[in-house]
């Protein structure tokens, strides 16, 4: 299923700005265009990098596949304008996939964004999920390895990175993303790819708490979602009709739980 | 053209963690749809504050109108699941928009989502910008009334601002909105409904600089942006094209200029 891969250090790209007298490293955000089984779906704007993982966890964040197999390939494609990632799912998922293009036009994967009027606002409802039980400790250590994680980001600033943890906080996997919502799509499709059943944990972001990022979450059956910063109102009332275990301000020995 | 606006007080709620033992304010996130002449356009998620502002706003940075006399009327009405900004166009401009709508299925306002294809991405191009010239410490006095000018961010977190700032850095309008987009939208807007012709300054924002946020500035005639974070690459590049100057790292002394 994977072909070739973006390499990670394409993420960044070296410019010295006017005027200036040596090179920075600058985050790269360029179009990725999503096809299935041919159909244009979505532009996100996103780093060019782990883009088959964020192929798989923007299908299942979409509700466009249930699980992975449902995803029978991934191409991608250098084009003039960006880069397009060619998704061809099972004849069922096509099928499904065409009703609902047609009730929903312009259903994109940023947030609520794409959606045409309220009426669509709830048609993509994850079931509920159930949230783990952490090990003390657990969201200070999560949060102090996430950090670390944050390879490019400390090289040139301005991306976000979500991380899967295990219930006593270990990071296993992490991605970045100039958004955090991409991020998080990314990491919900490595997590996918990995072979095996996933071992019980949560997810942990560098970012504010969004709708969007509960959602995601919750789509992929994430029972629990921590983040750096501040939560809204919608992703806490999202969270709490979800039975999603939601903390905020997650930093300076501090984590406050909103739902 | 106003109507009856939500307080600013509306963009922020109360409520008391589990288990805690005070109340906490939390930025309000909300599905607030836009309609054109009665044809749902889009959804976006919001803080309901300065909605009018919005509207307009986001009403030319869609290029759905030229300028503000071609926005007759703006109505906010709540409904059960967000609100509804019904917004009324000239019959020339409604005209237009239907054009493209039949172009552009799902074509919305947060960055490139909505699109549907790479084709797509360059079709809603803004004429080439002026940079202005700025006065000697005009953006780091800029930045300094933006975080005095944050007054919802500072009593709960988790919400992007855009000032209007004059050539040595006095602010002159600021908006707030959990969206970064949403922010200079609504700054956008209230300049644009600010009676008289703008004075010449420059756009100040409390967030990283993407895409989204030049394209937005250039289609309002904006000719310089300075961020206080890292810039994207296709925020550089995007700027190079039109014109636009471009400032991020603005913080803590230092200031990076990138186009």
């Amino acid at each position: 299923m994977r072909h070739e891969s973006l390499r990670p250090t394409e993420a960044l790209l070296r410019l010295r700005p006017p005027g200036g007298t040596a090179d920075e490293e600058i985050a790269v955000e360029m179009p990725v265009a999503l096809t299935v089984n041919g159909v244009s779906q979505a532009v996100m704007l996103a780093t060019p990098a782990d883009l088959e993982d964020f192929a798989l966890g923007f299908a299942l964040a979409e509700g466009w596949i249930a699980h992975r197999g449902e995803l029978l390939d991934i191409e991608t494609e250098a084009r003039a304008d960006g880069i397009e990632l060619a998704l061809t799912v099972t004849a069922v998922r096509e099928q499904g996939l065409k009703l609902r293009r047609r009730q929903l036009a312009g259903r994109t994967g940023c947030g609520l964004c794409g959606l045409e009027s309220l009426a669509d606002f709830n048609s993509l409802q994850p079931a509920p999920v159930q949230a783990p039980e952490l090990a003390p400790g657990a969201l200070a250590r999560a949060m102090a390895e996430l950090h670390r994680a944050q390879v490019l980001n400390a090289r040139c600033g301005g991306l976000h990175a979500a991380a899967w943890c295990a219930l006593d906080g270990a990071l296993r996997l992490a991605r970045e993303d100039v958004g955090r919502h991409n991020a998080l799509d990314k990491l919900i499709g490595a997590r996918a790819a990995a072979p095996g059943d996933p071992a019980p944990g949560f997810v942990a972001m560098s970012s504010r708490a969004s709708h969007e990022l509960v959602h995601k979450a919750a789509m992929a059956g994430i029972g629990l979602l921590a983040c750096v910063s501040a939560p809204s109102s919608l992703a806490i009332s999202t969270a709490q009709g979800l039975g999603l275990r939601l903390w905020a301000f997650v930093r300076e020995g501090r984590a406050t739980r909103y739902a």
